[in-house]
């Protein structure tokens, strides 16, 4: 059988089921960041793994020292192509949830679009993927290839309890292409084919000073200011561009070909559309680089949060005891996380002031990934995306970090795909996330035919 | 009559009750800067005012915009010397509550020291001429001197309103001298006249950037982060010896005379102990100054508070949509808070990197004050205190800001006395505030013999 009329009008049938379904998995509340939401990420991982239970696979929960895994397969065929589904079912923090317009558990429609956390990253993208096989089962015909799936519950915190499994894990998701739909179309009505990811580096540093916050009248002149030193220990991070003061930092930063450099140039780039669709005057960077290079293929530095001292009402004049902060370094091939630790650690020693003490937890990090362009399984996704979406992917890269692309790519010796459904303006790690429900189940026919084309490709 | 073995002893005999009634106002959590908390403010003014009324003074509760003043006098005394004593009564805000031993209005007895929010800062300290007073008058003997009490509820918010009024409050307040406790001993064992205190100039300062939290991935690189521009915004403020790098913030700063530097030096200063004390490892600041120096007589930054994007557990790689700081500066004679406030704002206009917007909030300013060495009321309070202490004052400076006293020497043409009965390791402004049982009541005693000590004067 084919992705033929029968199963497509089957898919347009289920539509409101594939909503509701969706919609189901959303109230779940799956912060895998917070400790208190343990027995919820728990249950958005026995969700997923009844929907596909449901459906005929063969699944798994696989137990982790964190959050476990959901594993399923297909059917073998024989002498057909292997696909691996990765993705991911927990979800980021939800902080500041007064400028949530509806409740981020509480998943509502508005103007075509569903919103809740996770609605985009990733349960929305990658409950496209087990819709279609889902629904193709569901047809009585064989689908033309096995699918696997592996939809971890740690993504956003770093997958390492997944980084560490994975060579042990290595025959049981043995495949010819891992698919993934943790990214965005390039624009609203172009869908894309993510080629590049960055790499990530977070941290945590905390500076100690005096024992206890002390009256900035009777102390203030005699001891270093703790968030003071945490302001310019961080500002010297980088220059007034933008660019990372830290030692070493390029040094193996891959440049740009002139081929992407051209073919990026074709994109149709709006800086001033895109400065003000995220509320800013102007936009800032490296001299030198377009906007998408630098989002894509140039590392960064970025404050993810501060705290020190007095935050409530009013005035309290204090030298406080702490400050801390969490930041980040988005990394390019060839940069490594470990390297980049290590400078930062160079950087707190060459210049943290006298009379407070630095502190600093390296998070998790992961490299950055490139992908081929040319080959058959995005070729196959060329086809299927055009179908679906009535317009051809463009080739892109993307500024964030799904870090265990670049495992998958050595440990399991794949080809890749990122086939992004969702869009820039989905808020996708801050308040009012959003999916759009089209896209959703283009998606859906996106994937019930990509698994067709690549089923043809043997 | 004078301050006689008899009033003395029966001092003695009050001290359970002096004691008793301390804990019941710091019980009152008249925190001024929290708008939750105007009725029980309202009711640490109402508790002093009946206190004062039941003594037999004449009390009035003066209502002004924001928190009540009380007004107090005893009867005048024809040809006798009027001493105005002011205090007050609202308290700091009591974060970071995880780190106070005992509740801070649930006043606690540990190592004959009394723990409270307010105990020094200013309850303890203004009670222990109430007392006096109070106690003088319940003798049954009159005062050799008329004493006024101006109790405010708005020091630790900056005094704005009692500033304000104070022109038309001229004639009421009128004195020879001003008395004030609000500050402390030089050391333990050694008490002192303070006749210096800085000024201050405090704001909160808000960076915006994009309208909501980015994800750092998809936007790092392309837009400038608040909390990296607030970094960069603080930590240029001061080089890296804590000297303030805005424009002209040293042109009006009164140098140390020789002689004040030499008495100084006398003072049994000690870096590693008080380094120790606080709990760092060494201390810090402007070069070519000791640390009784930068703290009495030297301007300073301090950053109070920073507050942005992700301040919980765990990783959330965003660019936070904004960025504050409460900062402040402690100023001395002759700097004008005005200029720097301008000098704050020509800062922020001079260096803000594009892509983000600065506002900047002048919460309140005061400039620094110098009172004379060598008045009448300075030898009177030399011998009062060397009675109840059983050594002579060292005259000193103090670092912290009483923004009202340079006020009342301009409106009023007063002297001043500020008589400090507090330690400097009695954590005002800080979490565990003290005040030392023992110096409670020496404060009391002291102030008894310091109305017959004035008394004597005329």
């Amino acid at each position: 059988m084919t992705a033929s009329n029968d199963l497509l009008a089957q898919l347009a049938d289920s539509a409101p089921r594939h909503l509701e379904e969706l919609i189901q998995w959303l109230r779940i509340p799956s912060v895998s960041s917070d400790s208190s939401r343990v027995s919820e990420v728990k249950q958005a991982a026995t969700w997923v793994a009844d929907k596909l239970e449901c459906a005929g696979l063969s699944v798994e929960i696989l137990p982790t020292e964190g959050h476990p895994m959901v594993y399923a397969e297909s059917p073998r065929i024989d002498g057909a192509p292997v696909v691996l589904v990765y993705g991911h079912y927990d979800v980021q923090p939800v902080e500041p949830l007064d400028e949530w317009v509806n409740g981020p558990f509480e998943p509502t429609l508005r103007d075509g679009n569903l919103y809740a956390r996770g609605a985009t990253d990733d349960k929305g993208q990658v409950l496209t993927h087990v819709q279609s096989v889902c629904d193709w089962l569901a047809s009585g015909q064989p689908l033309p290839l096995q699918v696997k799936f592996l939809i971890e519950g740690e993504e956003e915190v770093g997958s390492e309890n997944l980084e560490r499994m994975l060579p042990e894990l290595g025959e049981k998701l043995a495949c010819d292409c891992v698919v993934i739909s943790d990214s965005g179309q390039y624009a609203d009505g172009q869908p894309a084919i993510t080629y590049g990811l960055r790499g990530i580096a977070t941290y945590e540093l905390t500076i100690d000073g005096p024992s206890q916050d002390l009256h900035s009248g009777s102390f203030g002149g005699a001891v270093m200011n703790p968030a003071i030193a945490l302001c310019q220990l961080l500002g010297s991070m980088v220059d007034e561009h933008g660019r990372v003061q830290l030692p070493g930092y390029y040094d193996k930063v891959r440049e740009l070909h002139t081929d992407e450099r051209e073919q990026w140039a074709g994109l149709p780039q709006n800086d001033p559309e895109f400065a003000s669709a995220i509320g800013v005057e102007q936009l800032f960077g490296e001299k030198g680089y377009t906007t998408d290079e630098r989002r894509w293929a140039r590392p960064t530095f970025d404050v993810n949060g501060l705290t020190s001292g007095h935050q409530g009402e009013g005035v309290k004049t204090i030298i406080p005891a702490s400050a801390k902060a969490k930041f980040s370094f988005r990394l390019v091939p060839d940069q490594d996380p470990k390297e980049v630790t290590s400078a930062v650690r160079q950087h707190l020693e060459n210049h943290c002031p006298p009379g407070v003490r630095w502190n600093l937890e390296a998070d998790h990090g992961a490299p950055g990934m490139l992908a081929a362009t040319d080959s058959r399984f995005v070729h196959a996704a060329n086809r299927a995306i055009e179908s679906a979406f009535g317009v051809l992917p463009v080739l892109i890269r993307e500024g964030g970090s799904i870090p265990i692309v670049t495992r998958f790519q050595e440990v399991l010796g794949c080809d890749c795909l990122l086939l992004g459904w969702g869009l820039s303006d989905d808020n996708a790690h801050s308040p009012n996330e959003k999916f759009r429900v089209d896209d959703y189940h283009r998606g859906i026919r996106a994937s019930a035919i990509l698994w067709d084309e690549i089923g043809k490709l043997n």
